[in-house]
């Protein structure tokens, strides 16, 4: 049994408004909290294996990131500026092609080692060969939801159903207790009604979730109205996709019906704001969406359409497109920006039991930040801090499931320089390898 | 005479698109850059003093900040999400009134260790006791182009005059050269047309530029609307300020005259995308102010509305904003944002001799990026991943004017410790002096 005291100049437990200690302390046994109070509370038969002793950092809940595509790190840059659907086709398309499950292994493992650096300790993932995934996933000691992506037509539509049910079946609770698995039907425009329903059926066997891409862009919108005389939710809520937990990704055009739904059937929603600004898909009604009394988390998407998986910067640009978009500087205050990357975040993804506030009997996924640099002096509010002035690097120490995985900005669980390399190498070949097809 | 080599893994010179030296090297000569080019390029009689060898890193011009109130990082976090005028009368204005010169000075110096720390090199300022912001910018080393604020009715309007003089007189082409002094009036409805008409006398006199807020919020528009008949800028064409080399600041709701003034008149523009969505002013036109030829550059404001003066982050928010504003994911691309902080930049601010470039003949103002970190792997697009990926503490090394002003992230010019201490003192001090008057 490993004990481990941190103590710190504050404590943000993102358990309420105002629930900060300063000059606080948290106790961990084994991967859980078991208290958190100010200094001196913790009683008195807690005796540590180990103390971090941290005066001038302040703690807080690791960072979850509810949707990305880890593996696209490697396309990082590699296309931007351009429209969606050429970008998409002339671009990463033709690169993606190429993948194999061990570059997906490289990719996702830089993915790890920068959303470590950055804070993030859960993120939800929707991609191919999600056992090298997974297998990327446990050896960083990240925590993930992961769903094998799946197009519902074509000829690799049954082997995509399949492979799911096979991931689900090795990884579901799988690393420990880390990975949670779902089912990732991509999107309504790629996967027919037939189709999702055979998925819902097999997520309620199973007993998982749904990750799904909704809403996104003005063309899904017009392309399912086109074809079912409804919007992609009405088509998602009619379908019965919603008598599971879903996991929506952007959910940027949505109609007041829509926003009912999503609220009524308690969807976790990844509002991805940098990604829907890159690639110029909208501005999701988050203010109203909160309103309505909807769950919205956030997301980094892909390193491809961002380009960073930093989430500090995500909550940033949340909160200030939604106070630009509304015309309204109240909207998405400090607090309720840093709660959709923390708890509101953990019930996005059905975790509000395991992640995202520093409380005894969550799990300890627990980060500090160093609150000594200039950019972040004077300490008046911290919340305001952490959303409007913070930056991922000022991440010190990152724990994950009571484990330290990163300290003093070095990653103890994987070789870092080794992984930026062969990321790099991997990159490389696989645009020589797109290029070799093109050219041969 | 001291001479400087800098070996680095990439030159982005930003004198032209593609204007990248891969394996490049750069020559400076006291102040100024003497050669730029390949490895082994340097002309055989520059023996160097010293050389920066920096296999890993990029060099690219210092960045440049043309619209802040440096002071105003004392400010940070004090209040957050309210609307504007709340913001400020409420507020920010009760606090600055207890400001004295010497907590200007302190909180100037915590701006320029957060400046230099994110790889701004130069920031135009207007603030006020502008005599110690020029003795913070002259120990810092950096680059500036100061103002002392003027509110043109009201008592304090002719020593705000007065001073705006003295302090020209003493301080223009101060510090070596690093400074520069423009009038500051603060913008047109605080400052009525006899005022504007005395200053830009003075200003032709002295031979110095304006700066000055334009047209920031709807309220501005519609006030000078109301008074005059006319926008803000047709105003401001009208009264000559713009026969001047003059800076103005926002320029967010412009109609297609305005536009057109502004292009024809060059007027430099600070565009300041997160203090307009943190204060949710309205989005800058900026892709049609580029269209029709104006000057474009990029500034923080001050951090009491950002909250931090983070360059890199405001080019990645600048061009985010423009595409989903334009719903044109073409908009603003990587090159063009980048230039707003560099070449542009200097354009704005009169100085594009001098400053912006990396270019023999111009000031030696360079900054050198780590590369080697994961949220830059792999490389592909390195403008991309100055503008999508990159942070601020990327920035390892920078060079103002010649010297070595930052070295492997440890600032040479300031005790940077006794800074952030002083700071907080001073914010602490200040609140308790307006409490104090409060409750006396």
């Amino acid at each position: 049994m490993s004990k481990l005291l941190i103590k710190c100049m504050a404590v943000l437990t993102m358990d309420g408004e105002g629930e900060i200690i300063r000059n606080g302390e948290i106790a961990v046994q084994d991967n859980e909290i078991s208290h958190v109070g100010p200094a001196g509370s913790t009683p008195e038969d807690f005796v540590p294996d180990r103390v971090l002793d941290c005066p001038r950092m302040m703690a807080m809940p690791g960072l979850i990131n509810c949707h990305t595509h880890a593996a696209m790190t490697l396309l990082r840059g590699y296309a931007d500026d351009l429209p969606l659907m050429q970008w998409l086709k002339e671009k990463i398309w033709p690169l993606e092609e190429h993948l194999t499950p061990d570059d997906i292994y490289r990719g996702t493992l830089l993915c790890c080692a920068e959303m470590i650096r950055g804070g993030t300790t859960t993120f939800a993932d929707m991609y191919d060969a999600m056992g090298r995934v997974a297998q990327a996933v446990d050896e960083s000691g990240m925590r993930a939801v992961l769903s094998r992506g799946m197009i519902g037509f074509g000829p690799k539509a049954d082997r995509a159903f399949s492979e799911s049910v096979e991931f689900i079946k090795e990884w579901h609770g799988g690393a420990g207790g880390r990975v949670t698995a779902m089912f990732g039907p991509h999107a309504p425009y790629t996967c027919p009604p037939e189709y999702l329903k055979r998925v819902i059926e097999a997520a309620k066997e199973l007993g998982v979730g749904i990750h799904i891409h909704l809403a996104e862009t003005l063309d899904e919108i017009k392309e399912i109205n086109e074809r079912y005389g409804k919007s992609p939710v009405a088509l998602m809520e009619e379908v019965g996709l919603f008598e599971l937990p879903v996991l929506a990704a952007h959910c940027v055009h949505l109609d007041d019906n829509d926003i009912e739904i999503m609220a009524r059937r308690r969807v976790g929603i990844a509002h991805n704001p940098q990604s829907n600004m890159k690639l110029a898909s909208g501005v999701a009604p988050v203010s109203r969406l909160l309103e309505a009394g909807a769950v919205v988390g956030l997301g980094t998407d892909g390193a491809a359409s961002n380009n960073n998986l930093d989430m500090l910067e995500e909550i940033r640009a949340a909160a200030l497109l939604q106070k630009v978009h509304t015309g309204d500087s109240r909207a998405l205050p400090a607090y309720t920006a840093l709660l959709m990357a923390t708890a509101e975040g953990a019930r996005v993804l059905g975790m509000e039991d395991t992640i995202g506030r520093i409380k005894p009997g969550l799990r300890a996924d627990i980060i500090l930040l160093d609150m000594h640099k200039p950019h972040l002096y004077p300490l008046f509010d911290l919340y305001a801090h952490v959303v409007y002035a913070a930056a991922s690097s000022d991440v010190d120490t990152v724990i994950i499931d009571g484990r330290v995985v990163m300290e003093n900005r070095r990653i103890l669980t994987l070789d870092e320089d080794a992984v930026l390399e062969e990321a790099q190498r991997t990159a490389e070949s696989l645009v020589s390898r797109k290029e070799a097809k093109v050219n041969g």
